[in-house]
């Protein structure tokens, strides 16, 4: 199904360098890709000295790509042809083994669901969500769903509170993670038909990692912070309220100018594996952002983490 | 059902002063009220020597507020007594004339009813939506509908679309305002149920004013203003989204900060009336700028000129 060119080929691990991690990107994804792609391939080498990454595209698009780089730059970025879609080609690279984590900026859903058939699902798990971070007045934030599932049920959301409760104490090490339901007014009996539904769901089960239901909040809340650290909505509001956001953030900058920005680039939670995806208008830097959030993601073994959490908390209180 | 202290009776016309505008105010709309209410009358009579305020509410609440206002002050803010909800006897001032406009920042819901109830809904505006002004780093958008409206169907947000493109053209002065539908990517097919069903309405039908159909837009065009000047949504989106934003842009400067921002309130259209909506969380400078609004909205008759605009549009091409 693929060929690869260069130091890494599938099945064949890397080895002998601390820290070391293999991604895999998605050449084919994104508004200005292979361009962006490879701009922001070169960007993340040159941010991390232990990074190896395989873009996998078509062999036109691969070979163009080889051919105009340095030969320091072919000892750690190869490319791997496939001949199906390319993010699928990313995601087997990931499920063979191959590499360690993948990135894309190609269509969510292709995306989606090319990792759920290949990396296999989490017990409960039916619609995967993407998972943001943003910067807040007093840190950081997570917002799921940002764009996986634009038409969820509430059972839906009550599971995505779960997985962004738990990443939220893996990723940003809190204790007790607030989580919120985004929704226009934070009297009871507020917002739309999904939104009046969802707050019995996530006051009636446990939450993992000793996080609890802050109840419900508001767009203003995201920029704050101040009334949760994992905010909950349908992945059409929250790709709304992120892309907002982030481009209000990149003209003023962010609430807090004195820290880092996370990257642009969300997490799939409920999957087999470390997935990143970017915006399809992702630039150069975003795609670097996005691969070396990857590759701390596996460092840190974040989803092992993720996932070990919400099967203690089954195990516990269910 | 209500008696008026001071100068200003139901029925009984100010004038003699030119310019002269008279708002009715919900004293107790908002969360802070009437405490900021009386705060952000007072301010408002500050910047405008030609406002006249009513402060409609309960009578233990209405003398306190009179007793408290200096001689001067109680020249130009009067209060008004009512014994059903306060917004419904602000929006009663204006069907009867006593009043040329009214702001509340109650609860959205009940506002809208009372307006369409008592001053009449224009034809074919089933659900009337809160149009908001946003800074851009072009200029001045307007987004609607932010939370009137939060289950809509597709016949909703088209003529939602009209009534935003003649807003646009009287309050933007812009001769051909281009609209955008709301979505979460500019491919077609891109976005939930409700916008896949929208864009065939828009495209079909002629938009008054001289607009256009402009196409899919993101939350990010949202703050920039590259693609629309008229931006189409669910009342549920839209006010994440515009809570959102302001809260960002009050944190970190609006994209322009050379610029006067716009109120933080909104424009009820398509009812028989001037009646703008302050957010529940409105400090006293929120509802000065909103009475301001209000009142600049009354001397330039903009919502008769938005309604002539939809008629004529009919005429012409319906």
């Amino acid at each position: 199904m693929w060929r690869t060119t260069g130091a890494a080929a599938p099945g064949q691990r890397i080895v002998g360098e601390p820290g070391t991690v293999r991604i895999a990107v998605d050449l084919l994804g994104g508004d200005q890709a292979p361009d962006v792609v490879v701009d922001g391939a070169l960007r993340a080498c040159q941010a991390d000295p232990f990074l190896h990454l395989t873009l996998v595209g078509p062999a036109d698009a691969a070979d163009a790509v080889i051919s105009a780089l340095s030969p320091v730059d072919r000892q750690r970025i190869t490319t791997a042809v496939t001949s199906s879609d390319t993010v699928r080609g990313a995601v087997r690279a990931v499920a063979e083994g191959a590499a360690d984590a993948l990135v894309s900026a190609g269509d969510t859903a292709v995306t989606v669901l090319a990792a759920a058939r290949q990396l296999g699902r989490w017990p409960g798990v039916r619609r995967p969500p993407l998972a943001a971070v943003l910067p807040t007045l007093t840190g950081r934030l997570i917002l799921l769903d940002v764009g996986s599932t634009v038409d969820p049920d509430g059972e839906t959301l009550a599971v995505h509170a779960r997985l962004g409760a738990a990443y939220a104490s893996v990723a940003h090490h809190l204790t007790a993670p607030r989580v919120g339901l985004l929704t226009i007014g934070t009297e009871t009996g507020k917002g739309d038909r999904l939104r009046r539904a969802v707050p019995a769901l996530l006051t009636a089960r446990p939450l993992p990692a000793g996080a609890r239901y802050a109840g419900l909040v508001e767009g203003g809340d995201v920029v704050s912070g101040t009334a949760a650290d994992v905010v909950v909505t349908d992945g059409f509001t929250g790709n709304v309220l992120l892309k907002g956001l982030e481009t209000a953030y990149a003209l003023t900058g962010p609430p807090t100018p004195d820290t880092e920005p996370p990257p642009r680039a969300a997490l799939l939670l409920g999957v087999g594996g470390t997935v990143v995806v970017c915006h399809g208008a992702a630039t150069g830097p975003d795609f670097a952002a996005g691969i070396g959030f990857a590759a701390d993601l596996h460092r840190r073994a974040s989803v092992a983490a993720i996932a070990d959490l919400l099967r203690y908390s089954e195990v516990s209180h269910d």
